[in-house]
This record gives structure tokens, C-alpha cells and sequence, in this order.
């Protein structure tokens, strides 16, 4: 596996394999597995968790890692091909990520959608397009359309708390935020789930369907795992019986790119904000998840966060181990 | 002790031994004691000493460090309880501090005041909820209220020079500044000498007096150690033989978080700059410290800055041992 | 050699062995010369390859590095002397250096030129005065007036690539920029092509002439080496058997510090864009260089960036390679 640019990437062997990994390294840390060996990291956008987790992660594997800020102290980079560059960005991606990867022994990389287009946010491009420029071993930080850690972190969570693979029941959630936000989470995680081989729901207000395409990928992991995929925009029916609810805000599609347009309908919808009495009907110690950053009282509130549901610290922590896996898996080889 | 939120923190006993210890650093600097351990630095505001010779020092100890620095290239981080998070902030301290927490072996944090109301700043709650919020250890790289890696670092240099612990004469003196300062330097610079046995003079413009809970804290201290500790804003008396000018500005405790109505006031103690002319009836070689950054010709002139009575380069040199030994005494226990 | 400040202080002698270690660190990239050595890196503006070639460097060489970046996460530096502080800059230089330097074994600074006045500009006394004022071996990692490091791996380039260096034709060419750029890039390329003793043309539109003592210094060096340097306008003659073209954008020496007035005058030359029209009477497969980063399209056309003649990447990998071999001349003596 030379890139890393959604789960997809990881065959169910291998999935298995880095899972397995992350495991024995959350018991035993340290190692010197990548002893002399570099990893930058290039954040075009804000981050702490991956920021942390990868500094920690490839130190506490006997690694070096540095950190490229493009606008906070390096140049804006230009992802589009063919432009004539007399704007902002000083420097194309096209020069940016063969230069770093002379210095690195593998790039990882975080590019958020630009939210003006949605069919050309939802086919990831530009993380594809500096993957496809690299010599080395390539690793999407959260791109347009995928965040691939976060939701290897997030399976590894899933198992560590026994929710069943076959017959756990996985409530994708859109929840109120200020402003619209990308998908690359919710799309993540919905096919994450499906994999798993998770009855999934992705509950939503009406108009907040996600794209066709994130659907269809979804059910086709479903059909395969023996999982399966629905839509419901009433809370009740969804959460009965649910073991999990994922929390994630997301723009409406039809909506996409305009959010001054989207607004009005956004802000009679402040109610989507989880909290103990969804889970009325959910199974007995249902958990809640969510990525973070989170905003309390605007997402979910304070009890649930505090609470004993919420594993959001937990996916956090395995942020750490389940990178390390993928880079011994990436850098390391087997037997590493 | 697993936070050092101030010098308060460590026994008279700890404080020898950290003292001691740092001098040894001094002259031995590097060291294998925190290898394989992770020390991550949360800057919420903006730094050059803290944030570089904590790096040089874990990585002189063989550990490693990384930087986080919200709102400049990760979330701004709200700190408030209870509050409906739906302006700027998209993250709440009570996830980012654990969070962090499970990617090193201590978190360092600079937090500084908020500014607006006096009480509670000078309580000091942030950083103290910080604190609370970490099951690693947690050290304050300058707070609302308290700067302790610092003042740990001028007792060092107080000690080095030969300023007499009892009978030393040290003046803090306030001096002009285009804005209001916080309290977390003088505070601690002040329960500090106080502690050290000295006698102190707080120097300072009529309606700059430091607040009352301020002075009553080193009055504390003072009684205990034998020192003393007084108020005057006649310059020439504080200065009579004075050993040590620790210069430093902060706001008008009756004017707090209101700046514009303290503007006034302010704008006609210009001359309040530290000089030459001041020495005349102190110490003969009596010193300068300030804990930097320093606005030169504003706190300070250029002749006593470039002179012979300036100690700021030593006081920042000893940042460095300062905190290497605090970090040996927080991690790798006495026998490291 | 205590400062590296620009490519004439490295004198012929170290200046032939460090190309030397270049090539040796290129085949054998890692080594423990430098542990327990820490390099701080200063950066007052913004960089990619600079910073990323400055941390993989230290750490292939088994050292550590940090990064300080003024105005972001860091104050804002005065580089003035005798100045009033009481603007935005809350620290000077001259404390500032001798701080960090008591926290790092060796000091690389970038510090672009401010861009108001010619002559200061070329003097270049800020990164001078920084060097004077550094106990430790400082750096150049670009200034007003002088890039160093950029022609020391452009050199290497020059010789990886066999271009000769007695008879090759190096034509260091304007291009259009939106904006008035600095003459560090092209001054120290174009003192380094004839240090090298090539046949050096300075092709650029009237008005364009680099500053007098750019050209005077060229001159010296060419009448030492055996090479040449002259200047033109007339693009087809300039390209006659040139083996090398290097692009850079710069400013009007006469508009220096009023871009506004420049603006009218710049807009017309917008034709300044290598391509591969340009190339027409050039030698058998002569090359495209540029420092980077650089504008697609607006400096250079895709068609030759993306193209066999383009040698930037190259360039860019050369950092690396030269810088280690630097740092190793600077801080491990020769035998290292």
C-alpha cells in the first residue's frame, strides 16, 4: 500500500492486521521501528488531534516527524492544475510535494474540501492529485471527501468496546453546527460502519440526505458485509435499539457551496443537538461518538459529553495507536 | 507533585533539590532520563523563550516535544463550563486536555489572562481546571495569574550572582507600557523575593498598586522567611540600596479590563522607563531584571540594557536548567 | 567559519569539500554527528523547502531542531537599533539572539529584506548585525541581500548536472512577478554562476539592471575565475548557447520601496514568462533552474516546468544535501 487515501485502501486482511497492530502497540509504545526515518507532515488546515497524535505517534516509534503550515509561516499552496498563478498561492503543489518528498520518508497530508463544488469536493481530487505527485509513502490527514484515520481509530474503538460487528446497531447523526461543513467524516464513517458489517442508520432532518454517491458506497459495503444502510429523518424509530450514535454536522447537497442560501433553513434545526433523552429508546448503555472538535451545547450537550455514553476521548487515544499501525504497515513492512 | 502551577507548589525541601539540581544542568546538560518520553506544549498565546527552551531542554533530557498552538494552525479552545459553543471556539479544554494527555507524558500549557474581570484572573481558575482536567503531569508556562517557571529561573540567577537571600534588597517597579499588563509576572516575581527572604519594595505609581490578595500573599511569605515586603512611590527611597531592579508593567487593579478609561491615566507615566539615573542612591553593581520581552526605551533605556547591571540574558539562560530540572523532578523521579 | 552569511565566506578550499560531503550525504543520508546538538531555526518569514530541508537535515545528523516564527506563535522582533518600542515589535534582536543561543548550539535565521530602502537593503545589516550578536555559529537561511544556502546546492546542481564550469552559459533572467521581489536570489545566484567562472549574461528589460554593486561584486568574481559577466535586453542574443537559464523575479531599482509607481511599468512586461519558445537558440538540452517557489504560468510556463529542461525539484533535494554538508563543516569540524 503506497497511499493511504481512504479505508478503502486497506484490504480486509490487511485491516485486520494493522487493528491487530494498534493493539500491541497501545501495550507497548515504544520501539525503534523508525529509527532514521522522517515523516512530514503538511497541514494546509487547522488540526490538534492528527497535529498531536502523529508528532507523538512517529516519535514514540524512534522517527523524526516536522510540521509544513502553508499560510501560517510557508507559502499557500495552489492545488489546481493548469492556472495561471498570479493570485495568492506562490507555490503549486506540483513543485511542493516532490521538494518535501526528498526530505521525508513519507508525506501526510491534510486538505479540507474548498465547499464550492460539490461533485468536485466529493471525488477528492486534489488529495489524489498530490498522492499520484509522490515517491513516497502517502498518508490522507482528512481530505475533501475522506478521513481515513479517524475511522480506523474509530473501528479499533468500536471493538475495544465490544459492540457487536454483526448486529450492532450504528446511528450516523447529523447534529446542528453554525455553518456547513464537509463530508468527509460523515462518508468515513457511514461506510466504516457498513463494512463492519453494522445495521446503520443515517438519521437527518429532511434536505440533509448525504450525496448519492456516499449512499451508494455505503450499501455496497453493506451488501458485502452482510450490514445494512437506511435513511430516517424520525429520531424515535432510529435510535430503538441503537448501540452507537455518531454525531456529525454536514451541509445540505442541494445547497452546497452557498451557504448564505442554506442558512435560513439551518437555523430552525438548533434542536439537533444530542442529548440523554435521544437515547430513550437506544439499547442499554449506548455509547456516543464523535470525532471532535465538538461544540458543546451545540452538538451534544454537556451531560451526555460527561457522561458515561461518550467514548469521544477514547476515539481520540486510538488515533495514536491505529496510526502507528499504518505506518509500521506503510514504512515498516511486515515484520517490523 | 504533579502539577506545578506556581512556585507555591514545591517545598522549601523540592525547591533546594530543583535548585540544585538545575545547576548540575548547568554544567552537564545532556542526559538520557526522559528518553522515550513525550512532553507536549499547548501554547494558547505566543511565545520565544517558554516555547524554545522548553524544546532545547526535553531534547537535551533525550525526549521529545511537540507544539500546539490553537488558533494558529489548530482550533481556538474554549474554556468556559457551560457555556453554548457556537461562536469562535470549536473546541472545549475538557476534551482537548485529556485528549493531549493520552499523546505525551506531560502537557506544559500557556494560558494567559483573559483580561476582563480581576477576580477572576487573579483566581486563576483556567489553568487550575486545566490542571485538574490531565492524569499526566501539568506544568504553567505563565497563566492568568502565576509564572513559575520563570520566577524559579530568577531565584537560579539571584542565587548565582550572590544576591544575599536575607538583606538582599530587591525592588519590583512598575513601568510604562502602551497597554495593561497582567499580574502574572509581578505576583510571582514578588512571591518570590518575598520568599527568598528579601527585602522588597513594590514601586509603583499612585493607583498602581498591585491587588490586595497579591500583597497579602508575599506578606505571607515574608513573614515566614524574614524578609519584608513594602509599597512607595517615591522612587528614591525604594531605590536606596537597592541589589536588584526587577522591572515589569501591569494594569491599574481599579481601571482592570477597562483600558481605554485607564489609557489616561497611563499616558502620563511615560517616564516610569527604567534609567541610569535611577541607580544613583542603590547598591553599588546593582542589577536589572525583567523576564522579557522587553520594549526597549519604553521599560528600559538602551544604556542599562546593553550595561553591566543587566542580568536578562542570564535570567532567560536559566530558564533552560530551571525547567529541565522541574521536568526530571515531575518525571523521572529524584534518583533520575 | 562562525557565520555563514553568504556563499563568500565559505573560502575556495571549504567551499570545494563541503560540495564534496554534499555528495557523500547524498549516498549515506544519516549519521549521529550532530546528537545532542540542537540547531534553532528562526523564521521571520514564511518558507517551505527551507524549513523542511532545515529539520530533515538535523535530524538525518542524528541532532534536534526547533523552529521560532515571529508574529506567529512568537513576538514580533525589533531589528532597528535605538528605536522607541512602542509599536507592534514587543522584543529586539538584541536580546532576542543571545537568548536563543544560550539555548541551542547553533542559530539559522531567514529575515527577508523590508523593502523601503535600497541601499539599507543591500548592506544587508540586519542579518549582520543578528550574526554579530550570535555566540554561537549562525546561518543565513535568506536575508535583504544574500541566500546562501540556495546557491551553495544551485552550485552542486550545476556540478550533479556537468554543466561546465569553465565555458557553460548561464543566463540568469527577470521574469514577471505581481509584485517587486528582493535581490537576494538573484544576487547571490548570479555571484555564484560567476564565482564558478561561467560565461554569466543578466538578462532582464530596460529598468530592470540589478543594483550597480550587485553587478561590481559579479565582476570580481568573474575576473577571478577566468568567467564573465554582462547584460542585455535582447532575449534571442542572451539565449545563444545558453546552457543554464535561471528565473527570478526582482524590482526596479529605481522604483525601489514605491511599488505603486512601479505598477505601470511592471504591468507591461507580463510577457517575461519562460517557455520553451525561449529556448530556440539555446544549447542542446540547456535547463530551466529557479529557487522556488514559483508561480505556474506566470514566471514559467507548464510546458517547461513540467518538462525534461526543468531541474527545480533537483535543485530543491540539493538543499538538503548542502545544508547537512554545512552544518557539518560549521559545527563538527572537519573529521566528522
Amino acid at each position: 500500500m503506497k497511499s493511504f487515501l481512504d479505508l478503502d485502501d486497506l484490504s480486509a486482511d490487511r485491516l485486520e492486521a494493522v487493528l491487530a497492530r494498534a493493539g500491541e502497540l497501545e501495550r507497548r509504545p515504544l520501539s525503534d521501528a523508525l529509527r532514521g526515518r522522517i515523516v512530514a507532515l503538511l497541514f494546509m488546515n487547522p488540526s490538534l488531534r492528527t497535529l498531536a497524535s502523529m508528532q507523538a505517534g512517529v516519535a514514540q516509534l524512534g522517527g523524526t516527524s516536522f510540521v509544513i503550515a502553508p499560510g501560517q509561516g510557508s507559502w499557500q499552496l495552489e492545488t489546481r492544475d493548469g492556472v495561471v498563478m498570479d493570485g495568492d498561492a506562490a507555490e503549486h503543489v506540483r513543485e511542493a510535494i516532490p521538494v518535501l518528498a526528498q526530505y521525508a520518508d513519507a508525506l501526510a497530508v491534510r486538505c479540507f474540501a474548498r465547499g464550492k463544488e460539490l461533485g468536485e469536493d466529493l471525488a477528492d481530487g486534489v488529495i489524489r492529485a498530490m498522492a499520484a505527485l509522490s515517491p513516497v509513502p502517502f498518508v490522507n490527514l482528512e481530505s475533501a471527501a475522506s478521513h481515513p484515520c479517524q475511522v480506523l481509530a474509530d473501528w479499533k474503538t468500536l471493538d475495544d468496546l465490544e459492540v457487536p460487528r454483526h448486529g450492532g446497531r450504528f446511528v450516523l447523526s447529523w447534529v446542528w453546527h453554525p455553518r456547513p461543513l464537509p463530508y468527509a467524516v460523515p462518508a468515513s464513517a457511514l461506510a466504516m460502519a457498513a463494512r463492519r458489517g453494522m445495521q446503520v442508520t443515517v438519521l437527518r432532518p429532511e434536505g440533509y440526505g448525504l450525496p448519492e454517491s456516499v449512499m451508494a458506497r455505503a450499501r455496497a459495503w453493506a451488501a458485502r458485509s452482510g450490514g445494512s444502510v437506511t435513511e430516517s429523518s424520525d429520531r424515535e424509530a432510529a435510535m430503538t435499539g441503537a448501540h452507537v450514535v455518531y454525531a456529525k454536522s454536514w451541509a445540505a447537497p442541494a445547497f452546497y457551496g452557498r451557504p448564505a442560501e442554506e442558512a435560513p433553513v439551518r437555523a430552525g434545526l438548533r434542536e439537533w443537538c444530542v442529548s440523554e433523552a435521544w437515547y430513550r429508546s437506544a439499547a442499554p448503555g449506548a455509547r456516543f461518538m464523535h470525532c471532535l472538535p465538538v461544540r458543546r451545547n451545540v452538538k451534544v450537550t454537556d451531560e451526555v459529553l460527561d457522561g458515561p455514553r461518550s467514548v469521544v476521548v477514547r476515539q481520540a487515544g486510538n488515533r495514536l495507536h491505529a496510526q502507528k499501525a499504518l505506518l509500521l504497515e506503510m514504512l515498516a513492512g511486515e515484520g517490523a
